[in-house]
């Protein structure tokens, strides 16, 4: 966290601790940092684990090991790697993470696919097997330490650090949600690019979790884009340590259910939009809401085509309420959509109706939406029920000078 | 072409007059600029036409018009507007369109679907009536004037003037092709965001002009991108006089058919070159070339893919030959890889094989050739025989300078 935060940073927010779940930090010392770079959570026996992860065809070890490890459904470490992403590295990133895997395995005395590691920051060079040893070994000795310690760990790129919290009652007992997420560029939905883990004392079964989990993503992480760019290491992953001693969730029929989704979604909401707020450049925090789509889907690519517009991004940056580069990004979405059922608005005022502009409508409140820091785009489509949201940043000096300058 | 030229600009070139078209300028004053902005090019009679357009569910009225049109094959005319899209303008765009048409059929004594019109420019305004046709009744009184005048009254936000030209043996005769065209934002395939005009004195049945342009199009205009952003009005026409006085072409069969196929793609190619060397804040012109795929069409749209991701375009802009970067659009293109039969080139220098970083490559020539203009990135998916070739630009802070500071 090296470089002024984003002006759309939000402060680190009080996260209660997770019974089950011990946090410690080390030094690896994958790059020249003066902090650490290595995480490690121990999570008690029994910790239900649920996952979600990039759509990539490039994907790294890490990833491949992750999707196959959640289907056995339990967790009892995780370790995040933070300055290499062992991406593309052959089958000597894989050895790295298997070797991670057998040193904490025969540490807690677990199941190798018990171990989940992710690595994150630069693709392409192997992560140094010593380092990481030496690492864990630190990490083994080391105190507990909180959730800011173990948020910063994790970091690479990002300008501030990005937690969010929640609770929900499962008949007489409150269960907690704790989650921290790192990501401010390479984001893209399918899913964003980003490492996320989120921690529960709730007592859940790991289908119910995955199921939870994949639904929450569908409408948050997979609603975000910063730059339309897509990582090979994007992962999410929930661990539930049961230690809240609530009646177990087994499924959409067990009471408390609903709410322990939707306080797991509401962790998820604000960890997406965080992370659009850590957008590399980012100085308008953009919300797009699509309606009158075909369906849910095509209202959804449709608001991605419109987030993902460097035209429409550029135009919210100039503070320019652009409604013709709007109605040019619907054009290009290859969605179902009728230029003279189109409706457009900027905060609030529809500037557009009907594939018509609005004839003197009051510029004003528009011009001053625009000159905010968090925008809001509706369009209506006029053609069924289908809806979306989704959040963006603008486009930037900023994201050309982090990128154009940054050397690999 | 009010701005500083591209640094990627090449001169306009020596094109030669097309027996049976009249070139003529006006001033219709769509905007405060102090030039040409009504293009009107007279067409003999017998003159066949083709065109293909943008895919947007958006488009103008002049494109839905153009799409009907060209089924019939012929042409007297075409007039084009600089300044003012006339897109999302509803029944009032439709309407100024059909003005034109019927002003023009009337003082050529034409039918009106043989009169073409394309507008460039703002969306949104509906194109005023009134200054049209005293722009139409002024070009029907001018001069006639050469390529470079009309090629500067076609353009809006291009930095210089961009032609090309062709010249096929049709048996003993000779024919001449002489293509222009506007474009240099609002960019990307299917097709990119341009108007472009070929004209040639062959003699050719429309039939087979219609899809000697397809076959063009598809490995040119659609094979090139700035931005990714898909206009709602490219049009590009191609206009056959028959005066050359050849054999006429009437299929593939056709004596010549394939040499004046291959002087058409030629003009086309140069064309949709010269748009990415104008396009916005463009520093570098970059072609990627993908082998290896399953088919050509993944090829094509892994090449898309790699050329529209903003990491990729901001690397080169820095110079970085962040092969990282390619691995990254690779995976998200939705296409079949494999990340272990992936290698990556620039400039002819693998850096990455099989998977792998290449240990030790010579650094020095592939940084040399990043500090060049003319960037190669190849790619080898292993999997297949389909290739492709795509042209695209970096993406600079002259971008976001261009389009955050332009208002509507």
């Amino acid at each position: 966290m090296q470089i002024e935060p984003s002006p759309l940073a939000r402060p680190f927010p009080q996260l209660p601790a997770i019974s089950g779940v011990a946090l410690r930090v080390a030094r690896a010392r994958y790059k020249d940092w003066d902090r650490c770079d290595l995480t490690f959570a121990e999570l008690t026996e029994g910790t239900a684990v649920a996952g979600v992860f990039t759509k990539s065809a490039c994907a790294s070890s890490e990833v491949e090991l992750g999707r196959e490890q959640v289907k056995a459904g339990r967790a009892r470490a995780l370790i995040v790697n933070a300055g290499n992403s062992n991406a593309f590295t052959g089958y000597r990133g894989r050895e790295a993470v298997e070797a991670i895997q057998a040193q904490v395995s025969s540490a807690l005395g677990c199941e190798i696919d018990q171990v989940f590691v992710s690595s994150t920051g630069v693709i392409g060079v192997p992560l140094p097997i010593d380092k990481a040893r030496a690492g864990i070994a630190a990490a083994l000795e080391a105190e507990l330490c909180g959730w800011d310690e173990a948020t910063n760990a994790i970091g690479t790129t990002d300008t501030f650090a990005k937690g969010a919290g929640a609770s929900a009652m499962i008949g007489a007992t409150r269960v907690e949600l704790a989650g921290i997420i790192k990501g401010s560029g390479m984001i893209a939905p399918d899913m964003a690019t980003m490492l996320g883990y989120i921690f529960t004392d709730a007592d859940v079964a790991p289908a119910f979790l995955q199921d939870a989990l994949e639904r929450a993503n569908a409408v948050t992480f997979s609603c975000i884009t910063v730059d339309g760019d897509t990582s090979t290491s994007d992962t999410v992953l929930a661990f539930a340590t049961g230690k809240a001693g609530n009646a177990r969730i087994e499924n959409w029929n067990s009471p408390g259910a609903d709410a322990f989704a939707a306080a797991l979604a509401d962790v998820c909401r604000q960890l997406a939009q965080l992370v659009v707020r850590d957008g590399e450049g980012a100085s308008k925090f953009i919300t797009i809401r699509v309606s009158g789509a075909a369906d849910d889907d095509s209202a959804r690519r449709v608001a991605l085509t419109i987030a993902n517009s460097p035209l429409v991004k550029t135009a919210i940056a100039g503070e320019d309420a652009n409604w013709g580069r709007v109605v040019m990004a619907v054009g290009k979405a290859g969605e179902p959509a009728d230029r003279d059922r189109l409706s457009i608005a900027f905060g609030g005022i529809w500037t557009a109706k009907n594939g018509l502009p609005v004839d003197n409508y009051d510029e004003a409140p528009v011009a001053a939406h625009l000159k905010g820091e968090e925008i809001d785009i509706a369009v209506d489509l006029g053609l069924g029920e289908g809806r979306a949201v989704v959040w963006t940043c603008d486009l930037t000096h900023g994201y050309i000078a982090i990128n154009a300058d940054y050397r690999s």
